[in-house]
């Protein structure tokens, strides 16, 4: 997608030297766009630690790029196995690190050596490609849903939580590409934007990129949602998710099993975007198996923005002496969601609906 | 209730004049410790306004004294009238703030103007000692609740959401009464604060006053509660409302809702703690009628707290050039809602349960 015109994916491969890796430093918006240069494994498994990347399938585009750097170094079987090992232990709850590199590792390991760093920058490609195209696709799949919703409407209302937008894949996004569809076609769409507490994926990237693109959007507190819903302001809500289980299960940003509630209550249609890479059929119950992220709890005491001269400072907004927890994702049951949005269609969050669009997965 | 070993109440007459009001300036807290002098009802009105003072049962003690204020220079019945007018427009939600204005008008009109201005400051203290009393009673009449929780239990967690704690009342508070009763009784409670944006009340000043009275709590994102609750981490949950409507409709800090939902959901009671001045018995559906309060939404985009060196500052979280909206407060169905903590005993949210309670109300 465009940043003030100019099109960009997330994560590049700089063409001046042909192997090092771009990123921006996602904590460093919307304040500044900075471009990072990583050059080595262990940068991009502190990029994925410190969410200067961060989106499920941003983190396993990266991550592939990682299995590259480091067999830049040594390809040899014990590397491969040793880098695949420890980049899959930078986060826990997203599946599609996990998936990038088991792709990776089965594209490699048999492969000699001396053949290993090329491939690996081609399947990493190759992963890339696959997920702009998989996300173009969910964007086409989801945008019936705004339609639908669009007749006999001013406006469409979609509510979304976080950021599962283009920079939390490598381009087009999960949640925002059916948004970004319909603004584009014209339609009269407009996003209720969750701030999404702790980290603010929502009021810093989620608005940011809508902004970045011109699409009509209002920042809310992620207490509001329900209260909107209630009087009619919300129309649907459409959220990315980390990992989907084979029962329809979804795991996604702390707070939004609570949008779903309030969806739920209210009977607004409550949609799950996701890639094929975001499955994981080897999980039944979400609730139960899903393991979930423990952040430190700074994140919730403390906050980094902007003064109004233009300094970007670090406040602490709780009381001094009290101790925050801080869990950042939360499983949504497959009972309160409407239906999911993925490359191949929607379907029910249920086994059958995903085992019908899915037949080969395990 | 105390702080450092000094009893204080949220609002007092200065002693040493007998008539200038002091509070806190609580959009200070937890940063200083701000007392202010109050020598005019402007500056009463801008105090309720600016959520200097904040609560419902504390803005309609601090009204009270606003209309003594303003009888000081004026005690016509005009001016009368005219000041319960204009300090009734101050907050839109809470009922107390006119639940204590007309207590106030019907002490004063009938009698001679000479006697109103010591006739008022009588009211005003009578309306603060029946405040600090009846949230005592509140508190007796929670105790049981976390007692019984706390039978078979290390520790009992208790959610609450936004400030219902003294500092919001004249003393006692109503959601953190039974708190402060069972931890001074000796039992093992804990508490989870919602941070409770936009303004933070929770992570601000609940974990103020908990902290500062000892109470063991941990501050957690209004996003994180029904995690908590899905995985067995609260028992009970316990907030304060601005205005219960005679079917048992809560309003409350915008996001209680949500946590209603939450709760509901996994079986955990969701208690609501409230004085006979917060009852609107003239108002059916809360969520049709009550009015809800919209604010600005620079509360959403920008917040103030302290530096690590001391300063405090107010940054910008949000993508410059994105709006936000900020309704205050939301309503939760009395469906959601497990009963009603009031001075006078437990009832159902209901109207069958607050006639029993309260045989007299119209």
């Amino acid at each position: 997608m465009k940043i003030d015109g100019i099109p960009y994916r997330s994560v590049w491969v700089e063409p001046s030297d042909g192997w090092s890796i771009r990123i921006f430093d996602q904590t460093k918006l919307p304040w500044s766009l900075d471009i990072l240069r990583l050059t080595e494994v262990g940068q991009v498994a502190q990029a994925i630690r410190s969410m200067q990347v961060r989106g499920a399938p941003l983190i396993g585009a990266v991550a592939a790029y990682g299995v590259a750097l480091a067999l830049r170094k040594d390809a040899s079987t014990e590397r491969l196995e040793q880098v695949v090992a420890e980049l899959g232990e930078t986060r826990p709850t997203a599946i599609n690190l996990r998936w990038a590199l088991a792709r990776m590792r089965a594209a490699l390991h048999n492969l000699p050596a001396g053949d290993r760093v090329a491939a690996a920058y081609a399947e990493a490609a190759a992963i890339c490609d696959d997920d702009a195209e998989t996300c173009r696709r969910i964007g086409e799949h989801g945008l019936p849903l705004i339609e639908s919703a669009a007749k006999d409407r001013e406006r469409v209302n979609v509510l979304t939580h976080c950021n599962a937008g283009w920079i939390a894949t490598v381009d087009w996004g999960t949640a925002l590409a059916p948004i970004y569809m319909a603004h584009d076609a014209g339609l009269p769409v407009h996003v209720w934007v969750d701030e999404t507490r702790p980290r603010n994926q929502g009021a810093a990237l989620t608005a940011w990129e809508l902004g970045k693109h011109g699409v009509p959007h209002t920042i809310i507190a992620d207490n509001a949602g329900g209260h909107l819903m209630q009087h009619g302001q919300v129309d649907l809500v459409i959220v990315g998710t980390d990992r989907v289980t084979r029962n329809g299960d979804v795991a996604n940003k702390i707070g939004t099993y609570l949008k779903a509630l309030a969806a739920h209550d209210n009977g607004v249609p409550f949609w799950v975007a996701l890639p094929h890479s975001t499955l994981d059929m080897s999980v039944g119950d979400g609730v139960a198996e899903i393991p979930i992220e423990e952040r430190s709890g700074t994140e919730v005491t403390d906050l980094t923005g902007r003064t109004a001269d233009g300094r970007i400072e670090t406040i602490r907004v709780a009381a001094e002496g009290s101790a925050a927890a801080n869990p950042a994702f939360d499983v949504t049951p497959a009972r309160l969601v409407t239906g999911l949005i993925t490359e191949r269609g929607r379907c029910a969050a249920s086994e059958a609906g995903l085992r019908a669009l899915y037949p080969e997965k395990g």
